[in-house]
């Protein structure tokens, strides 16, 4: 999506590879078989955006990247892919990453087992940062659950209000993104105006994040996103341009919620793709997102002027230039 | 299993009573229906041995319960349950508690979600009680992973060496008892070698709990059990006196084997069960148990003389003799 320029920072790759590295001891394990199955989705790749966050959020100080930094950040990055071990579960995905997933490779029993173990290695890094960091990231783990059982009691549902889904993307998506960069703040010992100014900005980014990756399941092609386009909707999903042209009323919302409320064939996805992009739900999306950006612009405003900071604003830009 | 004496202490059905209320306290979320998924295990009953087990070890120098021991209980408690969640979508249980479980009820998703729930509120009560409880619990929760994966490597396995089972019932099970009974030493401050021979002692009883439970899997009858007899050894996991019967080599060893090594069918099941009952598999099992019931008291001797001492010498040997 376009994000690179997040880290464009000198000191960078010399981050993200210690990153890297602190991921690979943190799920060793003296079981070779555990370790294996722990390291899987990791080893395939991956942004490593979360922790490159509280990274980059220890740095607007312009002061050098310390350990707790690194570690603080790699609990946040346990935290996401223990998550999305269940979440493969869940969806019964074959692939991710351009690999098998663990579910798909080892069995369901493997992959809640192990997913359970990556969260529990995150919470023992966040332990060793004290309790303030390890209360946050146990609350944060619960948020991301309560953000996609609120998605999953509207699956289907046509009338599921906007605020169901804003606040099931804020504990799903961004919670995990202010999480992460208010570690970065709290392990460097920022004051408090600081610490919370980050905690704003990660939300504000988490939100244009989500925002956009559900934009781009409606509006990129198939070839475009590697899988099939309205992946989302055709689960049952319903996201920001969905609802805004159910909510715009008129022929266009009736004739979706005609085709909606139900598992969709092909041909259906492409009728209810089509009414979306042709009434404006994409540019409605946007345009909230925009605002996200903004609010993440002004959190920014409360940083000191140094490089991470720079890179910190220019990055949700980035985000929805990829959509624009 | 006949373990109510351990809590035959004057003030246990109070502290009882404290711990049932901040349980159900501690499920509550905003969210009504997280709230009814997360509390549905919770209400339909359960001996609440492990926070019942840091409230005694609390009191093994004459003190009161404490708030802090209650809400290190809960925490050990809600690992169980949460455990509990994923373990009946991996064994796609029907019921559990003489009720529904939430997978049958709910669908794997929402079982899978609200069980990580759990583990998060979990991590938050214990970071509430510092960082070395923090860390403790998430070491336990690894721990518990990894006794899991243990077994589960090992299914269907005839030359599962003895050292598998041990190491696998001390992470799924014994180390959690282990942990709530730590943790009621931990919250009162003990010295630490009272807060050393409780966790030996919440060890030694772990062990003795879970080859208890294998025994009467493969000892009872389907009717005294409430369910199928044998239903581990059917699904491939291979107990304590079954490896034991295995391991004594000959003519019993090796039909054994023979019957083994694949999913079993009701003749099949009966023919093994036959075999582990009357060549001495269930007595050299109940021998082992026995060790660790010395090893628990010889953990007490380094306990102060109390009521609560005396309560947890004695609960190893109640376990005990309901196999005997």
């Amino acid at each position: 999506m376009g994000i690179s320029p997040l880290f464009d920072l000198e000191s960078s790759d010399a981050d993200r590879l210690r990153v890297d590295e602190a991921l690979m001891a943190s799920v060793k394990t003296p079981d070779a078989y555990l370790t294996e199955i722990a390291s899987h989705l990791l080893l395939a790749g991956g942004k490593r955006l979360r922790p490159m966050f509280s990274v980059v959020a220890s740095q607007v100080a312009g002061g050098p990247t310390t350990e707790e930094a690194i570690q603080g950040g790699i609990s946040c990055e346990l935290v996401h892919l223990g998550s999305l071990y269940h979440d493969d579960v869940m969806d019964e995905s074959p692939t991710r990453r351009g690999v098998e997933t663990v579910n798909a490779k080892w069995g369901n029993l493997q992959a809640i087992l192990a997913g359970d173990f990556l969260l529990a290695r995150a919470s023992e890094i966040a332990a060793s940062l004290g309790t303030e960091v390890a209360a946050l990231l146990a609350r944060t783990i619960g948020r991301l659950c309560e953000g996609q059982i609120e998605e999953l009691r509207h699956t289907y549902n046509v009338a599921r209000p906007l605020e169901s889904y804003l606040s099931s993307i804020s504990g799903k998506t961004a919670s995990l993104y202010s999480t992460a960069a208010r570690i970065g703040g709290l392990v460097s010992k920022f004051d408090r105006g600081l610490v919370n100014a980050l905690t704003a900005y990660g939300e504000a980014f988490g939100m244009v994040f989500q925002i956009v990756d559900d934009v781009l399941d409606l509006s990129a092609t198939d070839a475009q996103l590697g899988k099939p386009s309205g992946h989302d909707m055709v689960e049952g999903v319903y996201t920001l341009p969905v609802l805004f042209t159910l909510a715009n009323g008129g022929v266009p919302a009736s004739e979706l919620a005609d085709v909606l409320g139900k598992p969709l064939n092909v041909a259906e996805r492409d009728k209810a793709l089509s009414i979306v992009r042709s009434n404006g739900g994409i540019e409605a999306a946007i345009e909230l997102a925009e605002m996200y950006v903004e609010a993440a612009e002004e959190a920014c405003q409360d940083l000191p002027n140094t490089a991470a900071t720079v890179a910190l604003r220019f990055a949700p830009n980035a985000l929805l230039a990829s959509v624009r």
